[in-house]
């Protein structure tokens, strides 16, 4: 059985926070095809948007999702990148829906800012969270209950996995290939990006 | 007046080739906007497929071109991604368009194993290049005359520049925004990828 990896994608998404996951989570699948006798994919990768129309991420990058918010295959994970996620606050159903994939067995992952949207589920109560530098102040004021750290790539509280800016998904996409499966798959994957892979000491 | 960045994006192109470019040069081109009363932006960043047609990337990322190999702006910088790259070069027409991009004031850049497509121009003969530490004695031996350097994060000939591979297109990126504007407006653009930039030393 693959393990099933949705990445949200929708209006002004930040490029690179979605695209990141996308190539970790691939990559490591093709390597661990190479090494393996097992013709199935380990990471079953697709894009979730909220319907099936094309997305414009941040900038103009067009983008035709894989799956609808209502019409996808279960997950075993869930990411959520950032970018301008103003308008997605405002939307009751994508948060009900982003809500309803956390399950103690599953995981769900913010990059950067997504962290906003995760945090609007309520379900990050009393955890310790961390979101983009810029950001870090804003996500605090706006959920006093969370613990929002700084200086660290990402924070692993189980079920629910947040970043910090941008890049830092990469580096959260790698601890989460590591823990799915295993080190050496990570650290292999990581080389194959040629990917200086910074982790929180 | 914008400078014009166009991508080419083709089928079983890897996604963090194009997107990192993609995001670095978006994201310059907001800095700049934040401290500048200009309000065009600095960077005009674009998609160009060989048509119109939606392209999958590698493992299955859907993307719509925003122009066509025969009807897109003049550029100032053209990145050629990498990825599967065997059907782009049996494509004579994809070849000499890349080829047709090449001026002494312009930029032809790579990303990965874009590096097969530059250099099937003939263009890079004599030329000092990179490509992926996995594919640097294929390149060789598939182009002799050319001087095919390990070791580095990209390669810059003026008119042409090469990366290493996958995320080297985010560290020659930051490169190409020093080079077009300058090393503050990159350094910020790292920053706010939260990017650890990797130079050549």
């Amino acid at each position: 059985m693959s393990i099933n990896i949705g990445i949200y994608v929708y209006d002004d998404v930040e490029v690179l926070d979605f695209a990141g996951p996308y190539e970790v989570f691939t990559t490591a699948s093709r390597m661990h095809m190479r090494n393996s006798l097992d013709d199935r994919p380990l990471f079953n990768v697709f894009t979730i948007g909220r319907t099936m129309s094309s997305i414009r991420a941040r900038a103009g990058l067009k983008v035709d999702p894989d799956y609808s918010m209502s019409d996808h295959p279960v997950m075993d994970c869930l990411i959520v990148p950032g970018g301008v996620v103003t308008a997605e606050l405002e939307k009751p159903d994508v948060i009900h829906w982003i809500s309803g994939q956390s399950a103690p067995e599953r995981v769900v992952a913010s990059v950067c800012t997504g962290a906003f949207l995760l945090a609007k589920t309520g379900k990050l109560a009393g955890k310790q969270v961390t979101t983009h530098w810029e950001d870090l102040e804003d996500l605090k004021a706006m959920f006093p209950s969370m613990d929002v750290l700084s200086a660290l790539r990402w924070v692993d509280e189980g079920s629910f996995v947040t970043s910090a800016g941008i890049s830092a998904g990469i580096d959260m996409s790698l601890h989460l290939v590591e823990r799915l499966h295993s080190r050496t798959l990570a650290d292999r994957t990581a080389r194959q990006l040629d990917f200086d892979w910074t982790e929180n000491h």
